[in-house]
């Protein structure tokens, strides 16, 4: 039912044009057939096309006039027939012709010959095209002259024959396209760096420094300013979509436990949690932060009666951290749940839910794994059946015994000493992902259960991923005489105007319960064992960087 | 591999503990035998629980010691083997001895016998729980009375046997609960409105006013200030699950189509799209506001080979309108896509896209959806097998014989004509779902592609439910010279700062792409016909309000 983009008033009723789409849809089947049928099918859509539209076409309709050439700029003037085909389509069209639209990686002439390495956005794909002059003796030079003067990273529609051939430079490496046209979508201005630089282990880059022609280093800051250049590289296109898994396997792992989805608000009134760390605005008037977490909201929707719910947000740190691990801006995955008697409950569903993101992005995301760590080398994440859970007394032994002065065992863990404790927990119980819980109360927020034995101590946990943390939690205090105990207890002063609602919502009711706080960019950087966090962020954002 | 709660440090070993709750795994499964066996597997388990954590336990072991009483604060203190049934687990267990933990929705006594309607969290299930004083000549006194002191909203642990009862005040109608024990797990105080009253529909509410006992109006901001308790009703409880699964639908129908999540940024420098209508903050000195759209980076994510990407996230508007559906914050559902030749391709992804929704809703929601719709009457979206896209100049003419004056034909819809319009197209075409394309240029954003043909047009497009826009979108303006023309035309000064990397994103090839934006709490509250967008917002945020 497309009116489509005609000037006819006539011919504007859906009905009409929905016919005419289904003329056209027929003739697409058809056209898969055979080359010749296609051609045929295809001059007659283009002229069914031209009658609708019925005004001149900037985008050339198909087929082009020539084999060669750039193309106007396409703005929707119309809708060919012509039949795109992605990369992994092309072993099975061996012996027809195909259309490939993609990114000219890399060009290079030897003899009569031009050959392109064609990258496909979205997949990790690749295909060699190639010309030769002597194919076509009308234009066979033209096309040639027009394949050397196209810029790396434009954007082409090529077209031709798929025939078998020995690849090793693409990841197709069975076929390669016979050029029969090239068209010019888009044309690149020379980049700061190239891709093919960009992709290069640092291994590789190292070792060419002592030949003749050293690849150049390339720096974090320089990627980064140009992040969507970066982004075009098989290991950063492959965090993109691990990130995307991570995010669908932690869902799946929770939609399968009775949890829904929420998406609680980033603007708080005054300056939620604590004062320091947030980011400040004017809300109509009224002071106003940043969410640090969800979870003031998480838990009133506990009060809420949701049961069990998750969140994939923002999460805003004003912190001016300046390391490898630190981010103003991260992606929460967040859930919280009702208990029924301990907050194992949430620890085991915590286990299964890493167990089922670090199994499926090993099964299921192999291909991307496989292309992040041949330029970052990574193992799997080693992860035991039952969840591996620390008490914090033994957390301290171990550590202890490892040489550090644990002073009087109530301090948070250095990064050092974390990265200990993973290295011994690895030898001894055999795993890379591990909780540590019972820490310390004076290190844990207001909302923190306190332990029922000791008030020194907390029902609070972190997680590790190779001795680095990527979450944290705890049972929250549900008792409101001794949250409000907690709020004061930690200095936070006038918390009726940031904390009064939240401290309300206990009056009426509230299911003990438990949750945590993961971040997600900690995870991708950690499971992938990679140098820095922003590697694993999409558009970083740190006390230097708000840009792009 | 529990290191478990212990102050016996020969107790930490995680290997050892695994063990013991290996056993404790085991007693659990032989407990749902039968109830005698149960009793005896529980005592044995409590008492290497008790053994295993070597104190005093604040939370009652299990069985507790007298069949009524209020729990300590519940803290991990340890873990029986008790099992918790679900609500629509009890027929199944008929016969036997099970135990629920619920809210109390309503108590009362008849004769010896009380009767209360027990509430379940994050389903909508009740059932009845029944208690006769002469059941038990030593403490039936005793629960009778405990029963009647327990206020509405409480939750409690209610133990008995599942019998066989026709009851037509719960949703299980089938069976209740013959009380053995009830155990009070946190005390609601009095608040400020029941949920009783809050899950009537107005229909009802206004027939009472009439009576002798008038039900109370509640309005939508007393709702608001507690909106904890307003979530507990079954239709905001469902409402919160079917956003829950618009997302998750919205997800599947990306994932089926080769997208990939991505998160950006929310921080971004000086001024974002436009002046007006974004929250500022201070950015470690500099100045920074809140994404109003994700639509500058999602861009730059197509730039740097994404393909497909979609995204789920807030969206920030600092927009003084204080309307049925305008909100300061709500979720954004984006997507982009690189396109081939036109947007009609985006086009049918979002109408392939709002199917699976609509539909999935309808099938997989059902009950959810009969729970909404019994406070809040609505019918089905109806919806068309392929896209009904309307030309704006159809749209005009179509409002011009409904009556309206269209004046130049260039100015934006207003909410009158768009819901004309949407009842014109209902008859017209059969569909609530509709799709408006080729809007003026003037009144879309700068990164619109133009109509090839007539700048003054553009190719845009917004979509309808029931004449109430949920989505704008467009093919985008990929040619940097245009670009930076648009956005000069738009009068944005000193566009550098904050658009400039943006710019440089399409200088380096770009494939034409095209994307819409979606707002998760529009869809939702037009889906169900709602009166006001709040209603389907978890915590709605307004220029008056920011609280809880």
């Amino acid at each position: 039912m497309f009116s489509g983009d005609t000037s006819d008033p006539s011919d504007l009723s859906p009905a009409a044009v929905a016919a005419a789409r289904e003329r056209r849809k027929e003739s697409k089947a058809s056209a898969k057939l055979a080359k010749s049928a296609k051609r045929s099918a295809a001059a007659a859509e283009a002229a069914a096309a031209a009658a609708l539209a019925a005004r001149p076409l900037p985008f050339a309709a198909s087929p082009p006039a020539r084999p060669w050439g750039d193309y106007g700029l396409i703005r929707s003037s119309t809708r060919s027939s012509r039949v795109y085909s992605p990369v992994a389509a092309l072993p099975s069209l061996e012996g027809q012709a195909a259309l490939v639209r993609a990114r000219v990686h890399s060009v290079r002439s030897k003899g009569g010959g031009s050959f392109l390495v064609l990258r496909e956005a979205g997949t990790l794909d690749t295909v060699q095209a190639a010309h030769f002059k002597k194919s076509d003796a009308e234009h066979g030079g033209d096309v040639a002259r027009y394949i050397a003067g196209l810029p790396a990273e434009s954007i082409v529609d090529v077209e031709g024959v798929v025939v078998p051939a020995q690849v090793r430079s693409c990841t197709l490496s069975t076929h390669e396209l016979a050029v029969s046209s090239i068209h010019a979508v888009s044309r690149a201005s020379p980049p700061p760096f190239t891709v093919e630089d960009a992709a290069r282990s640092s291994e590789v880059v190292e070792a060419s420094q002592a030949t003749e022609r050293p690849f150049p280093r390339l720096g974090q800051e320089l990627r980064l300013d140009s992040r969507w250049l970066d982004l075009r590289t098989p290991s950063s296109s492959s965090i993109l979509r691990v990130r995307s898994a991570v995010c669908q396997l932690f869902r799946e792992a929770l939609y399968a436990e009775g949890f829904a989805e929420i998406q609680t608000p980033k603007l708080l009134p005054g300056e939620s949690e604590s004062g320091a760390g947030v980011f400040r605005t004017d809300y109509f008037g009224s002071p106003a932060c940043l969410a640090q977490s969800p979870q003031l909201h998480k838990q009133m929707c506990i009060s809420g009666d949701a049961g069990r719910v998750f969140e994939v947000g923002p999460v805003f740190r004003a912190e001016n951290s300046n390391t490898r691990r630190h981010l103003c801006e991260f992606t929460g995955l967040d859930f919280e749940m009702e208990i029924k008697e301990s907050y194992e409950e949430a620890l085991e569903v915590a286990h299964g839910t890493f167990k089922h993101i670090f199994e499926g992005l090993e099964t299921r995301w192999a291909r991307d794994l496989s292309a992040i760590r041949s330029q970052y080398p990574s193992s799997p994440v080693l992860v035991t059946d039952d969840p591996c859970v620390l008490h914090w007394r033994e957390g301290q032994e171990i550590l202890a015994e490892e040489g550090f002065d644990m002073g009087d065992g109530m301090q948070d863990l250095t990064g050092k000493q974390e990265l200990a404790l993973g290295r011994v927990v690895r030898e001894k119980y055999g795993t890379d992902f591990f909780i540590l819980h019972k820490y310390p109360a004076s290190i844990r927020p207001f909302y923190t259960m306190k332990c029922p034995d000791d008030p020194n101590y907390s029902n609070s946990y972190d997680m590790f991923i190779r001795g680095l943390e990527i979450s944290s939690g705890a049972q929250r205090c549900h008792d409101v005489g001794m949250l409000v105990e907690n709020i004061e207890a930690k200095g936070i002063e006038d918390w009726e105007g940031s904390l009064g609602k939240y401290v309300d919502s206990f009056r009426h009711g509230i299911s003990p319960h438990a949750g945590a706080g993961i971040g997600l960019e900690r995870v991708v950087f950690l499971f992938l064992g990679l140098d820095n966090v922003r590697k694993a962020t999409i558009f970083p954002r740190d006390p230097n960087r708000i840009k792009p």
